[in-house]
């Protein structure tokens, strides 16, 4: 599954290049990152089953950035793309309620229909318990969408309050995926796969077979390969209800594959995507 | 302080009137929210220090509704008011950076420098740890800006993360504590405040008195009074490093002051706004 992080200081060069020559600004910085996000799709779509857009970088181009976004989610949708909102939500009922729906298929009120991403799965932090996250799954349910709510995630700071030990015994972590195990138990599908997933880094992966003992019924969104260290071949308890009990996400390590691997940008994406594909059904054939 | 929360189907009779003649549509919604917004800035105003707009409201309407977004922002500026963006954003370290540039300054590269909402104040999410709240302290130290971490927040979800009981003593809201004074203690001004405030609903006040034993240099933001059952008058402890100390953040119950104490919009929310200032100011006077 691809991430997208376009940063404009490191776009592939035929959209840097076309941007060299034009104009400076937030408007031209975002055109040349959809630019870059279309070439990146295009080059990965045959490998991937998902895209993973980062909003905090869209974000970071302003309204034009959001309009980037929004451009990103219908080219990879017309690519026959899954699309996970990656945006970490969490806030109180009518605020997660409203993250839900901006994410999702937009809301009804006076002004008709307005706004709505249209994205498949979104991320969401559980911190403030599960009221903050509950919205997110009626939302889910009401658009046959799904939820991602981290549980353990990829960075070192994951030991300052994920991995608190509780006086009741377990993490806060485990007590996160319990939450996730509750909120789902309604969701699940014909698959045997429910409609609220974890977020479980990859770079940690001896937490992966205590989480799926939590939450046998969720969907991995597997985070942290590549780039931040964590290696495929390494995650097979994420992969123990099938095929698409795991959803191994990178992005750097895409995109920037070419500058590794050499050669032409999108073949390096496309030979890097396919290669973590391969690895990841490898994994779930063998169980 | 006025929480801008917009919600397109309870604007102000003067803006849904405006827009009921109007079109229909995302960006005729991000219109008349900032049409709505703007009125209720002016009226508020001089009693207010600072304006928090809830980032989810404005992300519903997508790009028009950033741009909304940056338009409040602006207006806010030009009434001398401090702007909190209201995210709760949290996230690896090179997103928590790319977040904490989109709400702050931008970012300077091969376009110049994009996007920047220009928040004096953002809101972060420390479930991630201490290096996924430190690209936000360096944003802000670098800008000239400040952070508000949530710490135990104003609604009932609270209690299933926010309030576990450790192993070693304390909960989990009382370790967040403590990342957000070791984060702060670099940034203590003049003042005896820190950059690095706290997000303390205000619901529950008893926490308030151990927050500030924890957190004795840091601001705290002290949302869910009026709509979500908070009284200021319960709030004193935020207040015993002086004024500013604490913020006082009200949304709904400023902007339907009038349907509660009838009249006209604008007056019925400045006189609340005005209740609440008479209301925290009396507090930090007695102690």
């Amino acid at each position: 599954m691809l991430g997208i992080d376009p940063d404009p200081g490191e776009l592939w060069p035929s959209a840097a290049a076309d941007a060299a020559e034009g104009p400076t600004g937030t408007h031209a910085a975002a055109a040349a990152v959809l630019a870059h996000c279309r070439a990146l799709i295009d080059a990965t779509a045959p490998a991937c089953v998902a895209v993973k857009p980062q909003l905090a970088r869209f974000e970071l181009l302003g309204a034009p950035g959001w309009g980037a976004l929004e451009a990103v989610i219908a080219h990879s949708r017309s690519r026959g793309l899954l699309v996970i909102a990656d945006g970490k939500r969490g806030d109180i009922d009518v605020t997660a309620r409203a993250y839900a729906l901006a994410l999702g298929a937009g809301a009804d009120g006076p002004f008709g229909r307005v706004g709505g991403l249209g994205a498949d799965l979104v991320t969401a932090n559980p911190l403030m318990g599960r009221d903050a996250l509950q919205p997110f799954v009626d939302a889910a349910r009401a658009q046959n969408t799904g939820v991602l709510v981290l549980v353990r995630t990829s960075n070192s700071g994951a030991a300052d309050i994920e991995d608190l030990e509780l006086a009741g015994g377990g993490t806060v972590w485990e007590r996160a995926a319990m939450l996730v195990h509750g909120l789902g138990g309604d969701g699940v599908g014909a698959a045997g796969l429910s409609d609220v997933g974890a977020v479980m880094g990859a770079t940690e992966p001896w937490h992966l077979e205590r989480a799926r003992e939590l939450m046998p019924s969720a969907t991995f969104l597997l985070p942290g390969v590549g780039a931040q260290g964590g290696r495929v071949e390494e995650l097979a308890a994420a992969f123990s209800p099938g095929r698409a009990g795991g959803l191994v996400s990178a992005s750097r390590s895409i995109a920037g594959a070419y500058r590794a691997r050499g050669g032409e940008p999108a073949a390096a994406a496309r030979a890097e995507a396919e290669r973590l594909r391969e690895s990841a059904w490898a994994l779930s054939t063998v169980r």
